[in-house]
């Protein structure tokens, strides 16, 4: 059976193989698209890349109340299947997350989500700790792109490193990744919350 | 020993209590005003409106993970001492208000959180409903106002009914009032947090 090129097109946004890879897996699987990205997954012809344009709506909310009771955090780590989410893969990881949260004190998930004023002032206290040195115009932007980084990496949960690795080189985003890899879906950081007693606004 | 003006005008502020009795409390306690304000209170001198003045910095972070890991939901109970915060009566607060907002979703904690533009909108649609009812103008505000107080019921948590009561005359503020009549604090239901999966932002 030949596969149509409508399921083809669908297969390679879905999978980013090639054209001829997608035919051969259609014809494979009979035309069963789910089948046929099972097949290119298998011989490793999927692209995880790829599935930024599948929709991640599923998954699992998760907490962590610190002993004492003075610092609570909610997580939302979503997938694309009910199936993945109750993995102790995923559950595992929607456990890590909120302690990392609990214990290093992300303001953001990702660096996409720092608003550009807060990035604007940060550049321009770089700056001004920098004013006497009569470096290059080019030389202080480097220095200044360098300071960002790691406020990114302090600031920002998918910069951060992971708690739970002591050589520090393992980033919570590659955490992330990995999973989606393991499991072959999209598998996103969605969003928390950490609240610590008496950091709350006023109340009458 | 004659109380210090200083100390007489600190425990009226406390408690609300008129100076006759702050200067015979403070004379029984020798000075000490923790003593004096239970003096006060055992003889049911001390006002807990007045209790309003006092900081609530103390308190408890908790969270409910609803079965299936679907919805969860963090919230924050404060009030003066981890002296109170450490009671069951306290935690189990804490426990009743997460399961609350698990279930009944509001949108605020307290009326007062309902912002302007909302409250306008919500008038505007209301009068809208009545428009073609020509009814004069005092009645219709009337009405909206009625309207307007079954909105703040369903969506601000402390004018909610309570979902343990089936009788549905307690509202989540005679809970949160009535504990810190027990406990002699002030006890402020500070913030929530309620995560379900797929209701977060998109995220790339």
């Amino acid at each position: 059976m030949a596969a149509s090129p409508q399921l083809v097109k669908e297969l390679r946004e879905l999978t980013g193989a090639g054209v001829m890879d997608c035919k051969a897996a259609l014809e494979a699987s009979q035309g069963d698209i789910e089948k046929a990205v099972e097949f290119l997954r298998k011989k490793g012809l999927a692209d995880a890349a790829k599935r930024v344009h599948r929709e991640a709506r599923e998954g699992l909310v998760g907490a962590y109340i610190h002993p004492g009771g003075k610092i609570g955090v909610l997580v939302e780590l979503d997938c694309e299947t009910d199936f993945v989410a109750r993995t102790d893969d995923f559950q595992g990881l929607v456990k890590d997350l909120s302690m990392q949260v609990a214990a290093a004190n992300p303001s953001y998930v990702a660096r996409e989500d720092v608003p550009g004023d807060v990035l604007e002032k940060e550049r321009e206290i770089y700056r001004q700790q920098m004013a006497d040195q009569k470096k290059p115009p080019h030389v202080l932007e480097k220095i200044v792109d360098g300071k960002l980084e790691k406020f990114y990496a302090e600031q920002c949960l998918l910069e951060q490193p992971f708690i739970k690795d002591a050589s520090g080189k393992t980033k919570v985003k590659d955490l992330v990744n990995q999973l989606g890899a393991r499991v072959g879906e999209r598998v996103v950081m969605r969003r928390f919350a950490r609240f610590r007693v008496g950091e709350g606004g006023e109340r009458a």
